[in-house]
């Protein structure tokens, strides 16, 4: 693998994570009048920003760490550390998320947890949940034999991409939700496709195309933790050889 | 692998796989109308049902073709050769639930393809396309050389695990929207949880049930053809043993 590549794709993993996030900033200050923290339609407008924050780019980004060459070598637990931290940080951010659109529908008296969109998207958070304190028990602390390790390994990571693809259904399904909620009247209706709804729309596309390449470099590509024996041929990434 | 575990796990996906189906199918029966191929509302019905059948049901059966511990031994052609069939058959299902929806919108003069679910939907069929044509081309033709297939082949298998992801996103997104099509007054209201809600979320729950257990089987499991070498370890699974 040519490092030229490498390097591309940690560009393209970067640009396309930002634009995610500052593509629903803007979605949600432009069209839906900015933020706030008091149980308004204001406060809802942080949900999307927060889970598309925290479950999308930062849990994608935790998962990334060791696909960086530099975790490669040298001890492991400072990477498994922030790995876990990168993660805790993902999952705080999603639960703020949560709780803007909980305090916004009790504000507004509305229902929780009814649409599909909703219980996927909480069944997505409970995984996320699950995943990171059986990682937290079984890969951080020491007690855990190695053969309960190799064992939970393949799951761990299995899960790990489930969970990103899940969260990516979740927010393609929430993109949607709001956007038949927001767009409903006249030449502003969703099917006449008004600016809000293209750009709503390529927010979701770029979610998709983000979560695409990050589950490429996590499952397909060759950008591994090279088992022992192997490391030489990989030295060449953390020294600009081919 | 136990044996118990194969067959335990092909009869979840047989069940999951039928309930999907059946689930669909009831939604649009009872709660519906039934099913007419005439560009009414009846006609609409079809596309959630032949979305589901071929673009997840029989698209996952495709996939699966080469876990199947019969398909590691003897000649690849016949089960290369059903791959790409089933493959085929699930890509006419698919074209012709999306000209279900046409038809329908077309004669009720609604604006085709302007929702995310409808983007992401028609991305993913694309998608197939592409990765049916590119499979037949270098897979099952013969004038492809091994050093291609090996090339290709990792970005094969992903492209296929990741066709199915967008078609659970596209499902789950589809479920969702018509939803807020068809409950929106009063007690009937989606956020009042009628029982078409409920059944209808149920449906995308399991679908995504069956998508996560599909996508297992295909990348993290051990029921691969096993490399040249290795076919007395899992010959076990085709005459009984552990």
């Amino acid at each position: 693998m040519a490092v030229g590549w490498f390097y591309l794709s940690v560009l393209a993993l970067c640009s396309l994570g930002s634009m995610c996030i500052l593509f629903t900033i803007y979605w949600m200050r432009y069209w839906h009048g900015g933020f706030a923290w008091d149980g308004s339609i204001l406060m809802f407008n942080w949900h999307p920003v927060l889970m598309v924050t925290g479950m999308v780019v930062l849990y994608s980004a935790a998962s990334l760490v060791y696909r960086l060459p530099q975790s490669w070598v040298g001890p492991r637990l400072p990477w498994k550390s922030s790995h876990a931290a990168m993660h805790l940080l993902a999952f705080l951010l999603t639960v703020l998320g949560l709780h803007a659109v909980f305090e916004f529908h009790n504000h507004a008296k509305i229902r929780n947890l009814y649409s599909l969109h909703s219980w996927l998207g909480i069944t997505t958070v409970f995984l996320f949940a699950c995943q990171w304190f059986l990682g937290f028990s079984v890969f951080l602390l020491p007690w855990a034999s190695m053969w309960l390790r190799s064992l939970l390994k393949p799951i761990h990571v299995f899960f790990g991409a489930s969970i990103l693809s899940l969260a990516i259904a979740s927010v393609i399904s929430g993109i949607n939700e709001k956007l038949f909620f927001s767009l409903k009247n006249g030449t502003k209706s969703y099917s006449n496709l008004p600016s809000e709804a293209v750009f709503a729309n390529c927010a979701g596309m770029l979610v998709v195309v983000f979560g695409l390449l990050v589950l490429y470099i996590l499952l397909a590509s060759s950008w591994k933790r090279p088992e022992p024996g192997m490391q030489a041929e990989r030295e060449a990434l953390l020294h600009g050889g081919e």
